[in-house]
């Protein structure tokens, strides 16, 4: 090993993982060798829980119980209610409520003694935490909003269920089935900021809880989990100036203004994700006869990809850039994209957890010192 | 960079960093420049915080307005005490309830909107966590033990003031002066695991909240902060066996147990900061006139180091193996040594995150795929 800086360690391999292949240059994921396009058109969100988890697809008896165990798992204490509800007094925001919520749920777990390197009790952990964010989460929508958060139901989906303590009201097949895809897409993807902050945190035996919550915490960063927020912002002030998109991106260009939504580290071609999404968000609007949304997007994309020079640069539409119309379609408060990327990814956090604890070694890399290294002490009153 | 796994990412560069230099070989630390020792001897806590964070030493009026402005950041809101004392009622872990609390700070801080890459505002909000961290811990010891938390006072220093909170009483100079330097101590260290997981979250920008809450967690683990209690809890054994301590410690070494507190992976010798605090810890017995935590510590130590082949194999005393037995004499309850160490590193986790910020690229590791690369979807009810 040389002592070169490996600037946001871009490129270094930190350990093997069977959870997740990005092939950047073919706009290739998968998922434990399933293409990210069978597993949106097949399964369901807790199935890909199972395969990330478990290692294998579920039988039907095997995803039953899963899927069963974990709708029963959903409801969260008064207590973290409680806090929730001072957050929400205090305008937290989204992402940070859920860091403490998350946070406080290690004071209910009910295997308090389990080994840190139990990989069984971690998945258990893992399992109660992603099953209680949509919990979490909705409640805190509620609270924000000044109405009562609701009990979850276990008779609906993950997905499903979340829609309607949001709501108030059971979704529709679509809006279930598209949310259901949404949770799916984004559930892993290899070593990105939010899931390696949780595998050092993991590295020093520190629980589930503990790993989680760095989780949220970096996904929070706007260079992170913001982006998806970002676009559909942008698409709304867009909307706002009545202008042509296509000028209207012109003229943001002109000011020197970043586009949000386009370009990533690992893909140099668009992103499978972005795919599946666009043609999600263009069904959404011809259901609804309100395609406005996806017509933005799609003229900025043809755009910036084919007159702006954005293709040359390898700088493609990735995940985000047609998440937040997805989302939006579905009713969803646009503060709420990064936390439903956090309901999605925590799997992807407690799976890559697991194989930490599988093979682990506590991360400890080292600093090139460019300070003084003898500095002489003068006594404060001689300064 | 070749594709090499670099486990645990040891010896891997990861930045340029002014903060803290260590030479394992010689047993040598420094902040800034500054020998450890020097610092231990002659600095304040308060002091070294305005070193690391701002560069230099202060002067008089510096260090005076410094000291002033953290005093008055001590307090903090009814919503956090309530959530505590919730904590408390479920017998949560003192460091997964101080990671929930700091978490919990963000809604109170008085700039939510800074920008994410603003290291002022970033220094400003490391103060404020900083100066809250010993009120939190208090706090919490008292509300376990069914009392009131008490307020903070700010004509005490932040040693000073926490022993007052945790026990009602304002210490005595020693007292004070002894958790003075162990806060010291266990300021800055590197790119240990706590540190480098407060990079990696800051690295996505989010706020100094998620970082510091990031390295709460990842300093619960047993591997990386839980030390110091271990050693305690293996002196009490000791003490209780009412066996000769060199006699308990070939015991345990033929019953196949580790003895906590030798070994570090940056020390090949004895860690300058365990050198200080087996003096304090004999000199806090010799003030007592009950020695001997020191010396069943000190007897152990001289039988692994020259006898039992340790000195040979790299294994010395790290910092952990003194420091339980100082704060067992300052009357510090067990289970909040760990804390303590947060108390302290918060201030090191704050500096990184500073330091970070100045020169940020996003932390994105990759990982070997070492699973499949094709598999074949059998719908469910097929399996």
């Amino acid at each position: 090993m040389s002592g070169e800086v490996q600037k946001g360690l871009e490129g270094v391999v930190v350990g093997e993982s069977q959870l997740s292949y990005i092939n950047g240059d073919e706009g290739r994921l998968i998922y434990r060798g399933h293409e990210i396009e069978t597993l949106a058109e097949h399964a369901t969100y807790e199935e890909v829980l199972y395969l990330l988890w478990h290692g294998s697809l579920p039988t039907e008896s095997e995803l039953a119980e899963f899927t069963a165990t974990m709708a029963e798992e959903r409801a969260v204490d008064d207590e973290v209610l409680g806090t929730l509800a001072d957050l929400a007094a205090a305008d937290e925001a989204p992402m940070a409520a859920l860091r403490t919520a998350v946070s406080m749920l290690s004071a209910s777990d009910p295997e308090p003694d389990a080994a840190p390197d139990d990989q069984a009790a971690t998945l258990r952990q893992g399992r109660r935490i992603t099953a209680k964010v949509p919990t979490i989460l909705a409640a805190y929508q509620r609270l924000r909003d000044g109405e009562e958060p609701l009990s979850p139901k276990e008779d609906l989906s993950h997905a499903g269920n979340f829609l309607y303590m949001l709501t108030g009201e059971e979704p529709d097949d679509v809006a279930e089935e598209t949310l259901d895809m949404a949770l799916i897409l984004h559930a892993d993807h290899g070593l990105n900021a939010s899931t390696f902050a949780s595998m050092v945190i993991a590295s020093t035996l520190a629980d589930t809880y503990a790993a989680v919550t760095g989780g949220v915490g970096a996904l929070s960063g706007p260079l992170h989990g913001g982006a998806n927020q970002d676009v559909m912002e942008t698409l709304l002030e867009v909307d706002d100036s009545s202008k042509d998109p296509v000028q209207w991106v012109k003229d943001a260009i002109d000011d020197g203004r970043k586009i949000p939504g386009f370009g990533h580290r690992v893909y140099n071609v668009k992103d499978p994700r972005a795919v599946i999404l666009e043609e999600k968000s263009r069904d959404l609007g011809d259901a609804s006869g309100e395609r406005k949304w996806y017509d933005h997007a799609n003229e900025i994309e043809q755009y910036l990809v084919e007159e702006a020079g954005f293709a040359e640069k390898g700088l493609a539409p990735n995940v985000d850039f047609y998440s937040g119309t997805v989302y939006y379609q579905l009713g969803i408060p646009v503060d709420m994209f990064t936390p439903i990327f956090a309901m999605s990814r925590v799997g992807g956090w407690v799976a890559h957890v697991i194989e930490q604890l599988g093979d682990n070694r506590i991360f400890r890399p080292r600093a090139k010192y460019t300070g003084a290294k003898e500095a002489e002490w003068t006594p404060v009153e001689d300064r």
